[in-house]
């Protein structure tokens, strides 16, 4: 029944108001949901078509009331109720960070970032669109980097389906009326990625842009965040991410940047995820509205090997959403081999992080997966896929750097749960130094080949492990219980 | 005839004195050596037996005349003459610092370092010490590193066949007497590398030492350095390593490493190449005695790339002595790829630079190329021969780094010669924007597969390169003259 909303879904309440004039300026619409002693203050938005629209995320079972407020009369004070009901099997509400660096939904269900990219997808067309959520469906990713804004970029020329803003090309864009139909699409892949269980980290500004959505000036910027929030707040599955590479935007600030982080801070209820992904030069990440670090290696060479640094730099959760692309395309972003994408995961996992995909092989339509989505055709994605499952056998929580050996790099919990990672190393054994006192269980992983072997026996102190002689090869040690 | 020496070859006085008493210590003696205006100050040597020698190496050729002088008066005042004649054919004098960053005999033959480490081959015995030399013979190195001191560490507890001083494990040893046989041991095996036209680069100290040779004391250490420096450095083939890994000496503090330079700096009368290389801290290397950089990697994954970063820090030619070893052995230096190893050298090579080769595959007898020598198993020297070729076709004194692209290395001589290197990168195609003006014929290389693939047709200003879409791909351009 329509007054019952499941925990962590969306409450909507449907109004009717006038569509003279620019409801997008003229009338403001919000409400105040309360929960016994709790009470939470919602911005409501226009929807074309004199409809006004209140959503709503309530974080706790039982009865909800709300009341309306509005400079229209028809919106405003209009009370209500409805009862909030148990999370269906698949919600387990929004992603927070648990534990300093890593990350649980709201019910304690343990979260690892998967992170992939696909920047422009939502603007390439139903069928494509399609094929995109097909292939997420059958991928190991559970967070996708995508844009609101349209992208023009190499291998990046074709017209969105959908403007957001009224207007045309040329005409020009009213930056006052929000196009509905834009926005309705948009939701609707985010219901789509919500349905797969993945993350939707919408960036919210972009530099790579022909229409002028990079360049709209303040007002219109903030404009747009606010409407933005509006809307989407209420989707349990939204990330904020404030820029792809905010450094090259060269009509922002910093003063811009900290300003829209304001904006999101105070108007969404949720306080979903915040971050700001750089391209030369990493953002603040001490600044405490960042929740996590979105990172794009600042090295040619040692990327997710940083991780455990910027651990220690920013005591916050790594994503390193850009570590290079596998593929084949004329840049040395987007040209790294599958091993070399694989071996950065693990290096990234290891060292207490995360690190994210994407793919850039040359596609005869120019249907590169880091931006139009469609289809995968790399030998990374079903290797992140073992280290998913790896992940998920680990502890709950994620692991964190160990110092173990100064040539190798370990992750874990003290005592009860080791992992070594090999990478581009292909010894025939290692001499491991344990913790005195415990037994261990060993697997040896073959990180590349996608296989987990169990050495015989039981290990204690100071032991020797012998090994396959191949590079990409992770050893694994469990504490036996009692 | 004997009063014959060819240009940089040995002119060696032997004479009679005394073998009472202690003569390494009570005896002195030295010659003075005079051409036209040149006078060259030279200190002998006790060899043993009441045999006294001076060694000296000519570098003008025509007469030459000297005269001794002593504390003992047999020794004292003797006098003679010897004819300089031109070097013979593979001959082309001591190796010398070129244009800041590069190399050459003093004949001006460009001279590109190909270095390999086999750190006690001199202490395995004839047999092993004569395969070394095979094995040597029919590899791309032109450089070997190696301690004068016997080495003790894991793989290597065997004894060596000669020891430096008179003595014995069990009575210790009389650091006062040198053991003649241990020298002239050395001397065959630094002649025996100069006929392969390989440079000696002598370890003069080192940690792995279990007879006390790392610890003797100041007035040993330095006796030990004047003994070597009037034996060996009319060798032209020799260069002075002050030390392996002198940071974790723990005996010897930086003000000995200072004295030993300036010890080899005021009695070395040729001014061979000299330098110190490091185990966790770079040694500062713009000391004026410091001729060039030897250089242990001092990170694990980001090792030859930092050369150009050497380059502009130290100003001087930067030789990665150490960026990890091919093999399977259990040390994370130990066990790097072949791949790993070759692309660390053309990453090093393409930034202006040099980098070493060792390997550290797993013996049944222990016997690990880069301590004992003996065989080479892996598969990065035939790789190296192949980029030793590449070198050699290029730009006589080396190349160096030229800022091309942001995401790729490029080496070469501006608007001449250049090689970019592709690394783990794997694109389908590049676009180059080459200087305007200069036509250029276009090679491609695969450095692992060892092919040079010239692309047919001239490429001027921007312009498209197909590729293979593997790894470890080279472009070389060449300007067409006139």
């Amino acid at each position: 029944m329509s007054n019952t909303v499941e925990k962590w879904g969306i409450f909507e309440l449907t109004l009717s108001g006038p569509s003279e004039g620019n409801p997008f300026l003229d009338i403001n619409l919000n409400a105040r949901f309360r929960y016994k002693n709790k009470e939470v203050f919602v911005e409501g938005f226009y929807d074309g078509n004199g409809t006004y629209k209140v959503r709503f995320m309530p974080d706790s079972e039982g009865e909800w009331s709300f009341v309306t407020s509005s400079n229209c009369s028809r919106l405003n004070g209009i009370e209500g109720k409805f009862i909030c009901i148990p999370p269906s099997k698949n919600n387990h509400g929004p992603v927070r960070v648990v534990n300093t660096y890593h990350f649980a939904y709201e019910d304690g269900t343990p979260y690892y970032p998967i992170g992939t990219t696909c920047y422009a997808w939502i603007h390439q067309g139903e069928d494509l669109e399609r094929q995109t959520l097909e292939t997420l469906k059958k991928s190991p990713f559970n967070k996708l980097r995508m844009c609101i804004f349209p992208k023009h970029y190499e291998f990046n020329k074709n017209e969105p389906v959908y403007y957001p803003f009224e207007g045309s090309i040329e005409k020009g864009w009213d930056f006052t009326r929000f196009n509905i139909a834009f926005f309705k699409h948009l939701e609707q892949r985010i219901k789509d990625l919500q349905e797969l269980n993945i993350e939707a980290d919408l960036i919210l500004f972009h530099p790579y842009d022909r229409w002028g959505f990079s360049n709209m000036g303040q007002e219109a910027d903030d404009r747009y965040l606010r409407y933005i929030i509006a809307r989407l707040s209420a989707f349990r599955n939204v990330w904020w991410s404030l820029a792809n590479e905010y450094d090259i935007m060269k009509s922002k600030t910093l003063l811009d940047w900290e300003r829209f982080a304001q904006i999101i801070v105070e108007n969404d209820p949720y306080q979903h995820l915040r971050s700001i992904h750089n391209c030369r030069n990493i953002y603040d990440f001490t600044k405490p509205w960042v929740t996590h670090c979105s990172i794009q290696r600042v090295d040619w060479y040692k990327t997710a090997e940083n991780t455990d640094l910027w651990r220690e730099m920013y005591k916050k959760p790594v994503v390193i959403d850009e570590c290079a692309y596998e593929g084949n395309i004329h840049r040395g972003w987007g040209s790294i081999t599958a091993e070399e994408m694989v071996r950065r995961f693990w290096e990234g996992y290891v060292r207490g992080g995360y690190v994210g995909h994407g793919e850039t092989y040359i596609h005869p339509e120019d249907i590169l997966w880091w931006s139009k989505g469609g289809k995968l055709y790399g030998k990374s994605p079903e290797r992140i896929a073992f280290l998913r499952k790896i992940i998920e056998e680990g502890p709950p929580y994620g692991i964190n750097p160990i110092k173990m050996d100064t040539d190798i790099p370990c992750g874990g919990i003290e005592n009860k749960y080791y992992i070594f990672y090999l990478g581009f190393n292909q010894p025939v054994y290692r001499i491991f130094r344990m913790p005195s006192g415990i037994k261990f269980k060993v697997d040896i992983i073959d990180t590349w080949n996608m296989t987990t072997e169990e050495v015989p026996g039981i290990f204690e102190g100071t032991f020797r492990i012998d090994l396959p002689g191949r590079p990409y090869i992770a050893i694994r040690m469990k504490a036996i219980e009692g």
